[in-house]
């Protein structure tokens, strides 16, 4: 069994410049659920003023959380944002630790000291509310500010967190600088710091490496990947530049390959339709779709 | 060491209609091979009346032929395609050899037994030639025809194109329906019949899953990859949908990865250019050459 986490209505919506209408937000999130799809990131607790475009992050956990079977999780960038997740009733909340201090300055004002107190208090309150926390090493793969992060820093960085109460992590290639060889280096040595707590991979495909990289981490025991639908929230100067692994690739590879993801396919290419109609010309990516499951996949797999 | 043999002017320019211009295809050789590359499949010997693209095939590898240190190959259909190009002076050729009857039979009016006849008398032309012959184990994954093809029958005919003299194999995703644990057991399987003569995978990206089952054959020792420049080629109606997978996006991950290719990546990006300047208006696939390699690169593989 391995888990895919939708990521689209959160990473990929905050990453293109108009807003979904709510009820279109909820179709989709509805329809991936009904096509077997057991955890989405419906959305993110920061200020509506930095992002409308989640500004109605609450109302869409609530909705979510009507889904049966669904794992209804949100991105909070601290504390504050964190209680408002606790609030609306999330099941699973997770905040990115950006493993280069110049991009964690840069993106939330916080050396790695103030971030890892931050990361404490979260631990503490989502351990009070019963909540699930994951912490997303983010940058771990390189920084578009710093360049090459230390390996070592990774690990300290993330064994600091694990000293502070997480215990879920996700290594996420934020820059889409990662190859499959550093995948398998990294998810080694921070397993070595924090054992099965790393659970996660989140990649993105600003390379054209994202399944090989995500295949390099089912290698290595990896057992949730984060993707999102139509590769959405791709830079708009190159097709899929800078978008999430696409999902509907990605189940098409884990179905042919065997693994169990609860996810029925057909069912999944049709949600494309429910995001292409809520953002006319918005570029949707991924190959699968467009070319079809091969003829006797059954049998192959079977 | 990890060959990357490109066939951007032979798979590539044969699946578009227009023909490229013959200095132009020198440009573009004579770029790639300054870039590092070092087998180019610069052409195919099949009748012009069938393939236009390719009538001008004799003339390049006498160009190819002048450049240092490229190794010049070219596909052959049959016998008579490779006395043209023996004539021509080729230093390899190759000849697919279609894992599905079906396909064998409406692609070149052959049964799997008559196509054993003709890798028979090419092998023993190639060899009298000293030319380094290949056959290429297509559809080997599936085929649109047939669908699943059973692993048995592929590594029967490739023990069966062994025994009529075949020394060096290559595993052909025609269909673009292989994924990364297909890969590893079909690399395996032919591996136990025919053993180091399989060397090459040729892959195309029509699923997204190219470069991930690229992986999956160097993890099995693969030693050689196919790949086509801006993964020319690709079915009109998605982008990227059949093109192989792609020469630079090929090129980074290997090169990120600590696999010695050869090529120098930036002079790699540019040959983009004489290809988009013959050939304006036809996309270009890949994602590296729009997002750039990543900053400090060389202190990660370092």
């Amino acid at each position: 069994m391995i888990l895919i986490s939708e990521v689209g209505p959160r990473d990929g919506l905050q990453s293109i410049d108009r807003v979904m209408p709510t009820e279109a937000k909820k179709r989709w999130i509805a329809a991936e659920a009904a096509a077997g799809v057991r955890e989405i990131e419906v959305g993110s607790f920061v200020p509506p003023s930095l992002l409308p475009q989640m500004a109605d992050t609450a109302e869409i956990v609530a909705f979510a959380k009507t889904l049966p079977g669904l794992n209804v999780v949100a991105l909070v960038p601290n504390a504050k944002g964190a209680a408002r997740a606790v609030a609306a009733g999330v099941h699973g909340m997770s905040i990115p630790f950006s493993m280069s201090e110049t991009h964690s300055l840069n993106n939330v004002r916080k050396s790695h000291t103030e971030m890892l107190a931050e990361i404490a208090k979260v631990a503490a309150m989502a351990h009070d509310a019963g909540v699930h926390f994951a912490v997303g090493l983010s940058t771990a793969f390189g920084c578009t500010l710093e360049g090459a992060i230390p390996e070592e820093q990774v690990v300290r960085l993330a064994a600091a967190a694990y000293e502070a109460g997480v215990r879920e992590f996700s290594l996420s290639d934020t820059t889409g600088y990662a190859d499959p060889a550093q995948v398998r280096r990294l998810v080694r040595k921070v397993r070595d710091a924090v054992g099965d707590a790393l659970t996660t991979l989140h990649l993105h495909n600003t390379r054209g490496l994202g399944l090989a990289n995500a295949l390099a981490g089912l290698d290595e025991g990896i057992t949730t990947l984060d993707a999102s639908l139509g590769g959405l929230g791709g830079c708009p100067f190159a097709p899929g530049a800078s978008g999430n692994i696409v999902t509907e690739d990605l189940a098409f590879m884990l179905h042919a390959m065997g693994y169990d993801t609860g996810i029925e396919l057909d069912a999944l290419m049709k949600v494309r339709e429910i995001v292409a109609e809520a953002l006319p010309g918005e570029p949707l990516y991924g190959f699968t779709p467009d070319a079809g499951l091969p003829l006797g996949l059954a049998d192959r797999v079977g």
